[in-house]
């Protein structure tokens, strides 16, 4: 079996290559159907659609799926870039839900997903080289709002193919379409429920103020508690990771011994100050309430569960792919922003 | 130049196609040199190979990438198949940092690295469309030793091209190579320094032992501690995370009060065990030891710090993508096994 299928790959090409007429004929369709099926740009009934991909898997048509795509000048391939590394990325468990869901989604169109890294200059140049290379039909971009981030909108700005990007990593205007999550009605709610649990000295930690998504958070937040924050219990931690959500911690606890709150902007940084609290003596809620944004599996898992703000990750996924593969047929790209929810567990 | 590129591109079969002549003349090299480059099974020093890809650049040829492919049957991508859902396998950092060490190896040698899930049968029927098509030159299959592993392997057991396996998933013998750290050394060590300790009533706490990689960390502890465990205090959770750990402690807690230690044979499990002490009122390590495997951030990051074994996850990486490369190049392909370290921590 392994020698007889290696046999067949290797001498496909003296074989008679299969045609979309003999998909035609196999499936009972025109061959206008199938040249439809295989553009995907006009709408083909489900039923009609499974026919002609199984008569062309019958018929071996999947084997020249390359010469098919030179022909087309399609791909059947999306990039997925990582604006971070991915240590650092899936630090935040809601990232590898997004990745699986992103992963999942393609697949069901049956599309490659190229795995990707823009996090450094190098990998860059290597992306520039390979989006030139024309081997993808369009590009996710998966990032935190990192400083590098930049660099990389710029490079995909330049690309003739459509590009989404999962979450707002833009501080001026939106030079890209993006899914994100309501990160303004998060950071509101999240500000209104500090203001009725009554408390008054409240501080805020961040991570990444350049980039547009954890601004809009700490933004939002700092207006809706007005008078209850000074701008000096605003801490920007160095990543958006457990440790240093807890030296963070540890330097506002300097500043300001008795607040009675935080906003950590995600819940990787709301656990590091729930550690924070624990090694200065601090009960949480009793002496520090702490609350966090993302309602990552983090979030069930710290003492106490922590308040959090819900943003439906697979939603974000399934529209990244969604409005991606629209674009690729030809149709206008949109922005989507979700909605999203407050959780109140323990913490605050 | 946004506009240019995409007409270069959309119009790039009506231009004069570069050819391995124009390539050759550019590089000032012999066309047998180019032909070497590009097939990449015979060695050319790496300076003539970076002055011919830089010719390759500088005179378009990347852009015929797929025709080349095609005319060779080699597609210059590389597989990463999961055994196990993003979400689950990813709470292991040590497997995002793979991750990223495979895609930087892979980038470094100009190679794709094509993302798929192969968690659920429908995966797997898509990954074996797939490799039938002749996507993909080679695959790395990254698996914590789930069950639906066995399925995955006879899978690509039936494929014609190179497989490498992060990990020992194997519970009978060797049927693909492999990569994976000295788990038997390592547990040995652990085991060592346990028994070092004077720990004299140790529990163990496992996961998915139908697997070779758990199987044989608990038989090689199991072995070195002697009569300080017993079969009842072996406990085996649901899958390797915190949750599963800390739900594992509190059975092993009720089949046996009086533990003085707990081997974890991975760091997240370690973590919910830590937490599970700490909920039946257990000071890590006075009154009960414990000891992970892995030496992921995780270990860094409990309290106390976790005794754990470190694997050079780089190292596994690094080697993974060599191994591949070189069997994709006609080599013989090896499994390789890594050394550990004991680190030890304040937990045990």
């Amino acid at each position: 079996m392994v020698a007889g299928e290696g046999d067949t790959r290797a001498g496909a090409g003296a074989e008679p290559r299969t045609t979309m007429e003999d998909v035609a004929r196999e499936a009972g369709v025109s061959k206008g159907t199938v040249s439809r099926v295989m553009n995907g740009r006009n709408w083909v009934k489900p039923a009609t659609r499974d026919a002609v991909l199984e008569a062309m898997r019958r018929t071996g048509f999947v084997a020249n799926a390359t010469a098919r795509s030179l022909a087309m000048r399609r791909t059947d391939s999306v990039a997925l870039v990582l604006g971070a590394p991915a240590t650092r990325l899936f630090e935040n468990p809601n990232y590898s839900l997004l990745l699986q869901v992103i992963t999942d989604e393609l697949a069901l169109s049956d599309y490659s997903l190229i795995f990707m890294s823009g996090a450094r200059p190098a990998d860059r140049d290597r992306l520039a080289r390979f989006l030139r290379g024309g081997h993808v039909d369009g590009v996710i971009l998966l990032s935190a709002g990192e400083p590098e981030v930049d660099e990389l909108i710029r490079l995909l700005q330049s690309q003739p193919i459509p590009v989404m990007v999962s979450g707002h990593p833009f501080p001026d205007g939106d030079p890209l379409p993006f899914v994100a999550a309501d990160d303004v009605a998060g950071s509101v709610a999240l500000g209104r429920h500090f203001v009725d649990r009554g408390y008054r000295r409240i501080g805020v930690i961040a991570s990444h103020l350049e980039a547009a998504g954890a601004r809009i958070r700490v933004s939002a937040f700092v207006e809706t508690v007005g008078a209850r924050t000074e701008p000096q219990w605003l801490v920007e931690a160095d990543e958006f990771s457990h440790d240093a959500g807890r030296a963070a911690m540890l330097t506002l606890h300097r500043r300001a011994e008795d607040l009675d709150a935080v906003f950590a902007v995600s819940d990787a940084l709301a656990a590091g100050v729930i550690t924070a609290a624990g090694q200065l003596g601090l009960q949480v809620p009793a002496d520090l309430a702490v609350a966090g944004f993302d309602d990552s599996v983090i979030a069930g898992r710290t003492t106490p569960p922590l308040t959090t703000v819900r943003q439906d990750v697979g939603a974000v996924g399934r529209e990244l792919v969604r409005q991606l593969l629209l674009a690729i047929g030809g149709a206008e790209i949109r922005s989507i922003v979700l909605p999203v929810e407050l959780v109140i567990r323990d913490s605050a």
